[in-house]
């Protein structure tokens, strides 16, 4: 492992003519929203790492894999319940105003909804609508039995309370995991949210599928917004008395060590070169150096900023908080930007609103299998 | 300051003589809940610090000290809210079962709301009640004016879900801070719960009152209870853009750089001996030794553990987390116990019960003060 940490493969037996979709393990589902499965296979590789050809290099963890794999899992999902209950996930999504990246954001998701089979509305409210307007809209979405996920696309207008309007979304339609109430049973040990925010849960997905080890090990999460940072950190320490999990399941959760750091955190790279796995959440591109990290890091870049090219101003990228160019040749695995949390975060959302209609529903994908096999009794075993 | 990290001192002019409380700054209140006052002054004696005979020992923080004050403002402010409107703050407190330490718990709670002049009501309901009969009561206090504020005495009998319960009391009488819009209110940036828990108001009353300086430093927090460990360590991090906050009242809040330490952390005192405020709720009696620190730390024990006395079995004491004998050798400051985190506790639970009052009567001391005011008006002033 060239003196790097860990990281330790899932899948034993691949080979790159295997379908990555059938070897990669289960969803986190919102049942058993952060369950960690050891491993204890050091060899091996996993189909969602891109090895360099220069040996001394990170490992691209490719987002884009993993998030049609989810994608994959939740469309058989939704087709399963419409065949079972002729029912379909429902997404409404609110979108107040002409910001661009907001259109592009909202675009990109209804188009995974499509593709999954979700149905999804779209309501669009002009820049000037009023706080009365938006949480009119809200409670309508809030009352659709059609309607099992209600987002809210941010930021909204200044002259709104983003604080009133999100805490209007009930509680079981917030996809987004943004309502207190969310946050709060995130935040608190032994409770269980009714949703994860999406890239934190994507975060999650994305070490679980590397199989990432992530119990007794040094978490250093840069930023505390509620999208990624905050819930990040919060998911990834003890959240459940480790013996009432041990005795129920046999499993263990995240048990990581997790530090917080900030802008007025002094000399940041002392904290950063400690860590095991590295998140980073701020939006500031580059921040993060090649000495800020500690030789073999699994680093997750879940900062997406929009930069004008050098050359041609005309043109922009996207680009992460982490240097990839230095990072590379530090880490162990790195998620690009873009290509890696991106995609991931997406496919979360239609998870999460995939549990949240099956909630509504009281449907569960074991209940179809049981309906399956009922159906398939052959004839000579059924006694009259 | 002998190399140790420096405890600035408020209050400049401080003598011995001198009354604490007329010195203190006032309480955070929760229109502005974590504000930091900071502080220029490199000397003068804190009083509520008391520093031993061996001038290379800790200082002990006198929380009784800081109580007794807190509980000063408190009385006057119920004072003046029932001479101005003939109100007065009311708790309800719900006890269920005969655990001896609940018991004394609550008495100590009630006894300290008589002395500030808050009417407390106890339900005691026996060992055996059900979850409904619970949740009736929880129902009557959430719809009885005269109640402000509900605690329910943890923990309940194991038959009955805890979760269940708090999410019950009315979030606007959470006083104890544990409903899951409050923490996660108190989690999320630029949101404001309506309570802190005690517990860690409690712990950044200390903090500030002894000056401590919080911005920039490392805080180490040793468990994540939803008493203590928690809500410390969120309300330690960043919660606002410090932007507007500068731009509002030229005021920063805490921003700590927080690493949370527990029983999955290998080598847990390496990360604690580079904390320059640690705090500790575990409830481990002296799990914190002396070689556990850094010269110079600011101790904050939350610990509270009843041990028997090794030469007596009959006799117990009570143990905080942090081994005293050693600690004191290696910290500036440190929180005895008993006598440090503990009496201040209470004393927030009853300024959280006098701000839920304040708020549902829609008072303030300033309404207070402006009435006193126009009441001493001279004759000769008015005209008519």
């Amino acid at each position: 492992m060239r003196g790097r940490m860990a990281v330790w493969w899932r899948c034993k037996s691949f080979t790159s003519s295997a379908s990555p979709s059938r070897l990669a393990k289960p969803l986190i589902y919102l049942d058993r929203p952060d369950i960690w499965y050891p491993s204890s296979s050091p060899s091996g590789v996993s189909p969602y790492l891109r090895h360099a050809y220069n040996e001394h290099a990170a490992a691209d963890i490719d987002g884009k894999l993993i998030a049609n794999d989810i994608k994959a899992t939740v469309a058989t999902e939704i087709r399963h319940m419409k065949s079972s209950i002729r029912k379909v996930p429902g997404l409404g999504v609110i979108l107040v105003g002409k910001r661009k990246d907001s259109f592009s954001f909202v675009s990109i998701k209804k188009k995974a909804c499509e593709e999954v089979g979700i149905a999804s509305v779209v309501v669009e409210l002009p820049e000037d609508s009023t706080e009365h307007e938006v949480l009119a809209v809200v409670s309508l979405l809030n009352r659709k039995e059609s309607v099992h996920g209600i987002l809210v696309q941010l930021p909204l207008p200044n002259h709104l309370s983003e604080e009133k309007i999100i805490n209007a979304v009930n509680v079981e339609k917030d996809v987004d995991g943004f309502h207190p109430v969310n946050m709060g049973n995130l935040a608190m040990t032994g409770r269980e949210p009714l949703f994860i925010p999406c890239a934190s849960r994507g975060c999650l997905e994305v070490l679980h599928r590397c199989s990432v080890e992530i119990i007794g090990k040094k978490v250093v999460v840069i930023g505390r917004s509620k999208i990624g940072g905050l819930p990040t950190s919060l998911l990834l320490q003890p959240r459940v008395f480790i013996e009432t999990i041990t005795l129920l399941f046999g499993l263990e959760r995240h048990h990581a060590t997790v530090s917080v750091v900030h802008a007025f955190t002094k000399n940041p790279e002392q904290i950063t070169r400690e860590a095991d796995i590295l998140v980073s959440d701020v939006g500031v591109p580059n921040l993060v150096r090649g000495h800020w990290l500690k030789p073999g890091v699994v680093v997750i870049d879940m900062g997406s900023t929009l930069v004008k090219d050098s050359n041609n101003s005309h043109c922009s990228h996207v680009t992460g908080d982490v240097c990839y160019e230095e990072a590379i040749h530090k880490a162990s695995a790195i998620t690009p930007v873009p290509g890696g949390v991106g995609p991931v975060t997406i496919s979360m959302l239609l998870s999460n609103t995939v549990e949240a209609a099956k909630r509504a529903y009281q449907w569960t994908e074991r209940s179809y299998q049981q309906e399956q096999s009922f159906s398939y009794i052959p004839l000579s075993n059924v006694h009259i």
